[in-house]
């Protein structure tokens, strides 16, 4: 690990000077590489995709993530040619400005340096992550779920063959190849060679890093999102806003998990909306208030405000105004998405205001909380943390900046 | 603790959308309380300083850090009353754009929330942190050290009774009253109610924060900092700089703690700098090269490259060219400020371009890394971390951003 990680640091001191046509020209050199080796890839991917089939840990869901296809493979190389398409964030000068003695003082984006990534048994993760390290400038130390053990050492032998022939160290690409849950620690300890560490999981390995890790984390978060339906709405927008929220795809962070409704449209809104429901194959529970509405209502327990179901499954409330639903919000929200729908332009603004999470919406669905949903290009994760990067994060969040100070002479009095 | 930390959140969500006008007018409060209660604050902080003399850690400059006077109680309310003039960060909506879709996606300032501050006995930063977290819409828990106790608790009174007198909630600004030790252990941990933990004092204590801490900690460090002087340089600028990067305060981060000196114009640059610099009382300690151009040179030992005197001492040392010039600071450097002399254009780019650290100059002498030099206005310390903010700390380092998204009713495909 410490060899690695060495040499990891050793790529991103090159890297960072690099300009952008040749990180470009290595993106475009593994794009390619990913599809004239698709067939060792694949065959690496089946060995994994047996072990998984003969293990207790097996589920088809599981299995149709770990799982890679022809398809998903030109879906990696062509999301890498879209990061050759987004601007480089090295070297952007942020602010630049001139002080009264002379000094010209401004701040310039460079790369953190080494980014070490722990996460699940999804090798895209591997190429997406690889890709927007390099064109960022960073070295990537890549720690995947062993069940993806194989499909990540095929995958990462053509990310450093190609870094090769593009003339750059293939230490920008590191892959810890121990399945061993030590090598977690080690990564977490590792202040000397990692600059900053993102895990991606379930909530026990972020807890995990977070208590133990002494190399700064971005924390990437549940998402337990709410939508907001206010006194004053359009009913028909509120509806199609609900309901892709919860089934356009319920099994992501940006799903939304509790529908709040104003008291004064709950007669109005609440039948409909759960009608339209049902028919997706959506469970609602709801509040005491809520099951008056419709008979497929189940009693929803405090338990269900806190739930991030990732599933067809919803928690409805009536609530008495405005402060109610942002109260419940900030009480039992993750700090990641969170909806209103309203016609007023005081609640709106109120809203935005008072709400504390990553992205707050007005009249819109909180499924668009995404990278390329944002116009970011690609993202490493949702930071659902305050420091440092919050919401998708894109090349930027994959940067820091540093002061340059042009003088002649100066001294200080 | 938990009492308190539960209190600083409350007041953190009213502080949070309170407007400038009234932040800085409980500023400006403050400011005027502190000058009339004058008279009581001397006499608490003459109780510490009676302790100190009593004490085994008593030295002078201790004693001088800890002692207040009218002038210095002035001072801290001017500092208070520059803040006022400063912009307030929140609210800056900092981007906003339109999607096809017709989403306005933007990014605004908020603040952070709760911002914990563990220091040494500086009555003045309890002021100082204070006013920079009220600006900034934070609320701030205070935690001195135990030497200050009594300073910090009449200094804290005033402020919260000024907070109360502008109809702000008092708890905007909390002090930890107990100087156990394991106080600091449970704000580390004190994930539920700290949104940011900034240690301040010496390694050791900043090596347990970012050891134990599993609250997101951003680290104020040491500055070993360097000199190159280049081979193609002004040589009476050259000496100006070093004179002052190690004379004009050498017991602060910012101040030069080692010289390198390009071979070619050590014989014609250094008896005469180590003469100016001996003349100020500088002790001098020099590799094997160095100690051929003045008698007053003592060796330096492979220990000396990576201290950070803080003192009338500096580290010289002669290098072939600018890479090793590089590699050394790359090597001894704490990534803190970092300068360059030299007339040459390519050697300044290539020196900026390839030193890691929060402030990188050129011809100019590394003691401006200050917010109030660099334009900031008042600074809460020098990040020497890469993630969320690095170099000074003003105002906006104590802001995170959050996403708005203005809809029409968009939903996601």
């Amino acid at each position: 690990m410490q060899r690695k990680g060495k040499a990891a640091k050793n790529a991103a001191a090159v890297l960072a000077n690099v300009n952008s046509l040749i990180k470009d020209k290595a993106l475009s050199l593994i794009a390619d590489s990913l599809e004239s080796n698709e067939e060792e890839i694949l065959k690496a991917n089946e060995i994994d995709l047996k072990h998984l089939e003969q293990s207790e840990g097996y589920s088809k869901a599981f299995h149709d993530r770990l799982m890679l296809t022809p398809e998903r493979i030109k879906g990696m190389a062509d999301g890498l040619r879209e990061i050759v398409d987004l601007a480089d964030p090295v070297g952007e000068v942020t602010k630049m400005w001139r002080r009264p003695n002379g000094l010209q003082i401004g701040q310039v984006r460079v790369p953190l340096g080494v980014v070490a990534i722990v996460y699940e048994a999804r090798p895209n993760v591997t190429v997406d992550a690889a890709g927007l390290a390099l064109k960022s400038g960073n070295a990537v130390v890549l720690r995947g779920s062993s069940e993806a053990i194989n499909s990540n050492k095929a995958l990462v032998k053509v990310i450093r063959t190609s870094l090769e022939e593009a003339a750059l160290p293939a230490d920008a690409a590191v892959l810890i190849e121990s399945t061993e849950r030590s090598v977690v620690q080690e990564l977490m300890k590792a202040n000397d060679y990692i600059d900053v560490l993102i895990p991606r999981g379930g909530p026990s390995l972020i807890r995990a890093v977070i208590e133990n890790s002494t190399v700064p984390v971005i924390q990437t978060g549940a998402g337990n999102c709410h939508t907001y339906v206010d006194c004053q709405a359009d009913l028909k927008m509120a509806e199609a806003i609900a309901v892709n929220a919860k089934v356009q795809r319920p099994g992501v962070c940006n799903a939304m998990e509790t529908l709040l409704v104003h008291e004064d449209i709950a007669a109005a809104f609440l039948p409909n909306v759960i009608t339209a429901l049902v028919k997706e194959g959506v469970e609602v529970r709801g509040c005491t208030e809520t099951q008056k509405y419709h008979t497929a209502v189940k009693p929803a327990s405090e338990e269900d405000w806190a739930t991030e179901y990732l599933d067809l499954v919803l928690a409805v409330k009536v609530v008495k105004n405005l402060e109610e639903a942002i109260k419940h919000i900030n009480k039992f929200g993750t700090k990641h998405s969170e909806a209103i729908v309203t016609d007023n332009y005081h609640t709106a603004i109120y809203f935005v205001d008072n709400i504390d999470a990553a992205a707050v919406y007005v009249n819109a669905s909180t499924r668009f909380t995404d990278g390329a949903e944002f116009g970011l290009g690609a993202e490493l994760g949702i930071s659902t943390q305050k420091i440092h990067a919050r919401g998708p994060m894109g090349l930027e969040a994959l940067t820091t900046q540093k002061y340059i100070v042009y003088g002649e002479g100066q001294i200080r009095q």
